[in-house]
């Protein structure tokens, strides 16, 4: 066994039995074991007893430098939000982990590209957290902090980073809050951080800079359109879904098309939208944190809707292909329960499960034993986002009692009343 | 307004003020209205008051014909299981519902195609149910029905048709359910039923035909690739998900390939299966109901498993993209309540919600924590398929003290260890 005289942090080439492996060390909570971060990202752990020899390659060195915005002449102002996530993130050498690029002058110098496409006038940090740890607390101060650089008349447009994971959740979010839209809101991310050799980082970033000086006054999400580092797919807040954990085109369009194209250098707008306008954006953050989102499976029963009609004002469940829950005689039978939650006030909504396709409750008797009970079918709305929505309609005491009308009514392009049948090829 | 003297079931010509409308009259529980199939298929509401005239192009006929299940020289026999769904369903012409072909004789009058392809020498109709009320029995007795028919030596293959929307639960539950597998086991399905215009009926049960006699012996899923009636996937049970609410090919492969392309006169095999075989097949159904499956969202806090670990042995939670909760010290922190419910012998089993790719404990700090709480990550599982193989294991009284190497043991292909960037593009 060779004498191991690295550090953590340190860039080592290892001799194995077989082979010869490069990577940065990172701290390891077990004793036994090196823990190394190779070039591909990925990191492996080697048991001490199989290194052979080590060289290293470079000694870590903790470098940092504050460097001021770049600005230059006749580029359009924007500002940008940085909340978290791996877009904002690099690795820490030393753990392995990934810290936080809040600084300004650090996240210039990992982005200069941008820098090229827009001057960033205003950066604004509101919190730093992984995605899976967002509230409606949080999606309420981004919007607030959003809606502020609206106001800015040299603002041009503004730009979100944030994790990935709950990211749709986010852009449905901002997209019911910040109404009368008068300029793009983007929201990009990234699946690998910017340090890492196949970051798609950079091009998000470009093109959401992009996009955020574009005529599109939408809140929208920018992100690879395929795997290939060429250009992104801008698409609406209220109609994305993430449906793959690691790829960089993990963001789709649902029930609807792309609403453009986007380079580093062009948009091409390939849907209607919502065109840049002057309208005074008004914030509207109303929001009841006392709703769940249920997915429903075979065998289920109804227990569920009495757990959650004890605390919650109402739920959406993830019901089956048209959004139907059980109805028959025989077996578990949904509608006692759905009658007696929703008589006492409890909103139940139905979406598909499937995410593409739209609810339908005329087509079965099942569907229309539902309906009669008082569950409120949404479309082609998609569950994560319909959740959203849900908080937001009950968060307005002045709509108690028009919650149907107010959950079917389109308010930022969440229904596809025009959706046709090859949209799920196209967007898929 | 005109006389109204058509009955429910006839199909009429309606003239209204600005066109003419042709249908089925349907039963209607609103006096005021007519209701009427449109030869697309859906139904419409016409207020009686609109309708201008009226002529009854066909009076309703109840014609039912008994025949004799057709059988050719020559052709290889097959077993039939019919459990319910719109592919065993006909239009009701009075009430606009559907009632079910479970007369042998009508089901070959209506799929007369796949006699040309399989004699069909048994047809069993275990129960007739929609799919949303399916549960674990309806997969137990499925899979004792289709093993009754394995064991006949006359029989190359087995079909079962089933409504679409909880299908691949049940094609999940088959899979575990029957070991040693020695022939096909080809589920199917359709969107619309077979007397409709636009069914996909006939080209899905003839493929199934095909594929019921083909060489590779696993439960597949057989239906439209595309929403051209040219040919079929064939789909292994573990790998696939509905994920369009309506369209012929509303089930896709997730994380691997099709096994094969099926016409109704061939089989192209586009990637690795089981080969037919000599083996006995084995049924195990031991099945545990003690399980739940939940979707997070943002925002929810830990409780969800106080409510299910008081009387659920297990849950799949579908989690963040690489299968996170929130475990961070400022808001929700998961931590506790899965230490605590996990010390007292819960097994919480963590997928993620993005539906392609996989999980990965490893990447950031908040995996590995879940991890070290005794989150069991399940690689690229499907969460309706891990939601069924936890009730499989949990069924096991053996596996008690291994229930995190049984859910991570590969059953029935449920999980690709080879899974390449490249399948979520080819397969959605």
């Amino acid at each position: 066994m060779a004498e191991l005289n690295f550090n953590a942090g340190d860039y080592v080439r290892f001799r194995l039995a077989l082979k010869e492996m490069e990577g940065r060390v990172l701290e390891s909570s077990d004793n036994s074991v090196v823990l190394l971060k190779l070039g591909s990202g990925y990191n492996i752990g080697i048991p001490k007893e199989n290194i052979l020899g080590t060289r290293i390659l470079r000694k870590y060195n903790e470098e940092k430098k504050i460097l001021e915005l770049p600005s230059a002449k006749g580029l359009l102002n924007i500002g940008m939000v940085i909340t978290g996530g791996t877009i904002a993130a690099k690795l820490d050498a030393r753990t392995g982990g990934v810290s936080w690029l809040t600084d300004v002058g650090e996240f210039a110098r990992f982005y200069p590209e941008i820098f090229k496409i827009v001057n960033v006038k205003r950066i604004e940090v509101p919190f730093m957290i992984a995605s899976e740890s967002m509230t409606s607390e949080h999606w309420i101060k981004i919007a607030e902090t959003v809606k502020g650089m609206l106001d800015d008349k040299d603002i041009s447009g503004v730009i979100v980073t944030h994790g990935t994971d709950f990211l749709h959740y986010t852009s449905s979010a901002l997209s019911f809050f910040l109404k009368n839209l008068n300029k793009p809101v983007v929201l990009t991310y990234s699946q690998r951080s910017i340090d890492r050799a196949s970051s798609d980082a950079s091009l998000n970033l470009q093109c959401a800079a992009r996009m955020a000086i574009s005529d599109a006054a939408e809140v929208m999400l920018v992100g690879h359109a395929s795997i290939n580092d060429d250009y992104c797919y801008a698409m609406r807040g209220t109609k994305v879904r993430k449906l793959h954990s690691s790829r960089r085109d993990a963001f789709k369009p649902v029930n609807t098309e792309p609403i453009a194209k986007v380079w580093a250098d062009k948009v091409e707008f390939i849907s209607q939208y919502r065109p840049r306008n002057g309208e005074k954006v008004e914030l509207d953050v109303n929001f009841s944190d006392k709703i769940a989102l249920v997915k429903f499976y075979p065998g289920q029963d109804s227990s569920i809707l009495d757990f959650y009609a004890l605390k919650y004002k109402g739920i959406v469940i993830e019901a089956s292909g048209l959004g139907h829950l059980p109805v028959s005689e025989v077996g578990h039978n949904w509608i006692p329960a759905l009658k007696k939650h929703i008589r006492n006030g409890f909103i139940v909504c139905a979406t598909t499960q499937c995410i593409w396709g739209r609810t339908d409750s005329y087509v079965y008797s099942n569907g229309r034993e539902l309906m009669e009970a008082g569950v409120i079918f949404l479309e082609d709305m998609l569950a994560e986002c319909a959740f959203v929505k849900l908080g937001f309609v009950l968060g307005h005491y002045g709509w108690k009692a028009h919650i149907r009308e107010k959950m079917l009514e389109n308010f930022a392009g969440e229904i596809n009343e025009r959706l046709g049948i090859d949209s799920f090829e196209k967007s898929s």
